[in-house]
């Protein structure tokens, strides 16, 4: 049975954690007394159902069912998980958190969103919850920030994980916990430069997408400075910069006054910045960056690619049928190219992961790799017969058209969500030594597989468009 | 002929100057009487060669001359640029500036790296100078942070931009610029965390990459900021914020003392997290990272992404010979596969952008694709012929086998750096209107242009290996 998510409060926040529950497979229930959250919540799930699939090379699990109650302990009634993001204010974050905690289940995690809150003012009124603090956009961003009872937020832990979430419990409670600190810094620190003319919001913003957040969006700040230090290490890179904390080098011993004029000229630059685009356009071109450099970082499994990769190995591709299901998986956008659809690099992409799949299937896998042997690609043809858009669905079955020593012989159908045959692969893998770089047969207990799999096959035509070559009549 | 840089002072920071320079087809002289110089920027620059040239989808120009002087005169004689990467302590700065201004050509651009001081300091006692401040890795990392005479500085920012960064002049002179002013400001928040045991140094870079650095990474700090507001933009968001100024969200109206005891916290955290890796893995994960992150920004032209891609339209492809050649470049680490050679789906990707550049050669160019046609792929055949490493360069050449009405039909020979074949990859394209979706003729120009070639073309052999099907017997 589907797990259940209370979503308490809407708005961006609350419509990212709805997003990321539902398209993990949860059914939500949406409590907001404003009339128009159905709407901003549909919106926000429209962005994470553009993006948040193309993070993975495998299908989710079908969507939750998303509904909407004005009443709150229905709302709350049998859920997995509770999260309250209502308005920043203390006495109505008190007054809703009792309600949660009366009528949410006893063993069911209550996670306040909260960045202006310590757990120990949620609770002073007796209500059960804890920080559970994400970051915008929640469907994207695997970053929660857990913060109160140890026993809480171990087991809070535990649920976001399977939501494809990093969750970093806070050993001590602090104001606006930990990330937030930096920003919070960082925002003074520019508030600061725009106000004295020295540099624009624009200005500011290449400052730091040009350098430094570069590097912080795949090593954070100290194994950045680890390497800065060279091979003399830290504690040379401390001896260097040390110093410099006495110098004047930030203006955060002051606080900027907050006047209407600096707000005015703030906005003014920014819409100078960024006016060109609307909120939706920027938002969808951040997602599809974040997309885009959220997939490199799991090639090498460093940060948030890291934890994709660990969500990606829990999602099971369907089993039965006559031919295995070697790809399940929804189009990114960043497959998509000038003729808008999916590129023909993406279409061999996807038929490559088949193979790696099928690979695994005959015992040719990480650890057979491991030991010196593997599969090299000779030869391959591919029909393009439909297009295919990103955010459709593909699914790719396999036929083993030959196996006979060092050679085997796929024939991979791609097809879109519907079932409709969009492109075919016939790949001819030849098998080698990793280490001579030279064919060879392949260990026994793959060929024994490979048999067993082609004699399961062995009744099933010869495909249509197998053994064509490029530009051949059609039969 | 070669332009020449001086670089004056090596190390990690001249070593990244002179690998930026070098790759971008300067000449580099340097000058550092450390007697490691040599091997350390030998080091900087073999990273540098690995990375580089990946964010490029076209081959830079070859490599300049790399020499080294502990005369310098000789270092800056016919300089083009000078760059001073010295040891941050003034009255060296002084001394090595007085000598540079001395021997330097009068119009070339003299820069210092200097992260510590302002213009006026540097130039208290005559010297010509602006500051040019990079960030490390500099063959990488595109942001010069450029501050001194407007005059120079519209100089430098013109040169640099040949070399693939971006300049962002500071309109007045201030402590520390303006990204090292952020970076002071989280270093300092960063060090009360670790000292109050609210996280470790490895919690603290988690809470970096695992959320905001992914969003600064592509768009800084406003233009998030702008977005989180939503529609109702970046006044609200402020409203929504400011009154945390007068909260007690960072510590930095504090400086921590810097004892030994917070070195020996900082650096045993610092060997916990990442001590199992040496400086130099660390280095390339971090440079395949920027690769891969920044070469997903250049699909959106985002940030760094963007200036790539307009460094990039600077270079280019080789002319003249029996076919055109239609890509020459080197191939990323990031399109290396578990065999440790390039994945198949890259060899496709090379061959792809082939059929782009052939497209732009027959007038079928972005312009063309905007107005509504353009060509599909409806078939295509790869032979594998042989393995192709990260770091090597391929060219393809392509060669017109038909064109017919609405059919082009290309075979792209991809060799490797020394003209051995490696692959050929057969396609037969379609012309389309892009609006109904449906195959057509190509207009006239277009036609036309094919025929041209198709007759240039004419006297070619049938390449060896085209209209084959796959697992056929060679002849």
């Amino acid at each position: 049975m589907s797990k259940k998510a209370s979503i308490i409060g809407g708005g961006v926040i609350g419509g990212g954690w709805a997003a990321r529950f539902l398209l993990n497979g949860w059914d939500v229930a949406v409590f907001d007394p404003d009339p128009q959250s159905q709407r901003k919540i549909g919106e926000v799930i429209d962005n994470a159902r553009r993006s948040l699939p193309s993070l993975y090379d495998r299908r989710l699990p079908d969507e939750g069912t998303l509904t909407f109650t004005d009443d709150l302990a229905e709302a709350v009634s049998g859920a997995d998980w509770v999260q309250e993001s209502v308005p920043e204010r203390l006495d109505l974050k008190h007054k809703v958190l009792a309600d949660l905690t009366k009528f949410a289940p006893e063993t069911t995690v209550i996670g306040s969103s909260t960045s202006g809150f310590k757990p120990s003012e949620l609770t002073a009124k007796g209500a059960r919850v804890i920080v559970a603090h994400p970051f915008n956009p929640v469907y994207l961003l695997p970053l929660i920030e857990l913060v109160g009872d140890a026993g809480e937020t171990a087991r809070a832990a535990e649920v976001l994980r399977t939501v494809g979430m990093y969750p970093l419990t806070v050993r001590k409670e602090i104001d606006a916990h930990i990330a937030d600190r930096f920003l919070e810094a960082v925002w003074r620190e520019a508030l600061w430069l725009v106000k004295d003319g020295v540099a624009t919001t624009e200005e500011i913003d290449e400052a730091i997408r040009m350098g430094f957040g570069l590097r912080w969006a795949q090593m954070g700040l100290f194994e950045t400075y680890r390497v800065a230090g060279g091979e003399a290490g830290m504690k040379h890179f401390m001896a260097q910069f040390g110093p410099a904390l006495e110098w004047p080098w930030t203006k955060l011993m002051d606080v900027p006054e907050f006047t209407e004029e600096l707000v005015d000229l703030i906005a003014g630059q920014s819409d100078d910045q960024s006016g060109h685009m609307s909120i939706r356009e920027l938002e969808r071109l951040r997602d599809d960056n974040l997309v885009g450099m959220m997939r490199a970082l799991k090639k090498s499994g460093s940060g948030a690619g890291g934890v994709i990769g660990t969500h990606e190995a829990t999602l099971a591709l369907p089993e039965g049928g006559e031919l295995p299901v070697t790809v399940d998986r929804q189009i990114p956008q960043t497959w998509t190219d000038y003729n808008g659809h999916m590129n023909e690099t993406h279409y061999l992409e996807a038929a490559s992961l088949a193979t790696d799949r099928f690979m695994e299937l005959i015992g040719a896998d990480a650890d057979y790799i491991a030991s010196g042997k593997s599969f090299f690609t000779a030869e391959t043809h591919i029909r393009n017969l439909d297009e295919l858009k990103a955010g459709e669905r593909i699914v790719v079955r396999t036929q083993l058209l030959k196996a006979e020593g060092k050679k085997m012989h796929l024939f991979h159908f791609i097809e879109d969500g519907e079932g409709k045959l969009a492109a075919t692969m016939e790949t001819l893998q030849l098998h080698v030594d990793l280490t001579s770089r030279r064919t060879c047969d392949p260990e026994p207990a793959v060929a024994a597989k490979l048999a067993e799999i082609a004699k399961a096959q062995e009744g099933l035509p010869f495909p249509d468009g197998a053994g064509r070559f490029v530009g051949q009549k059609r039969a």
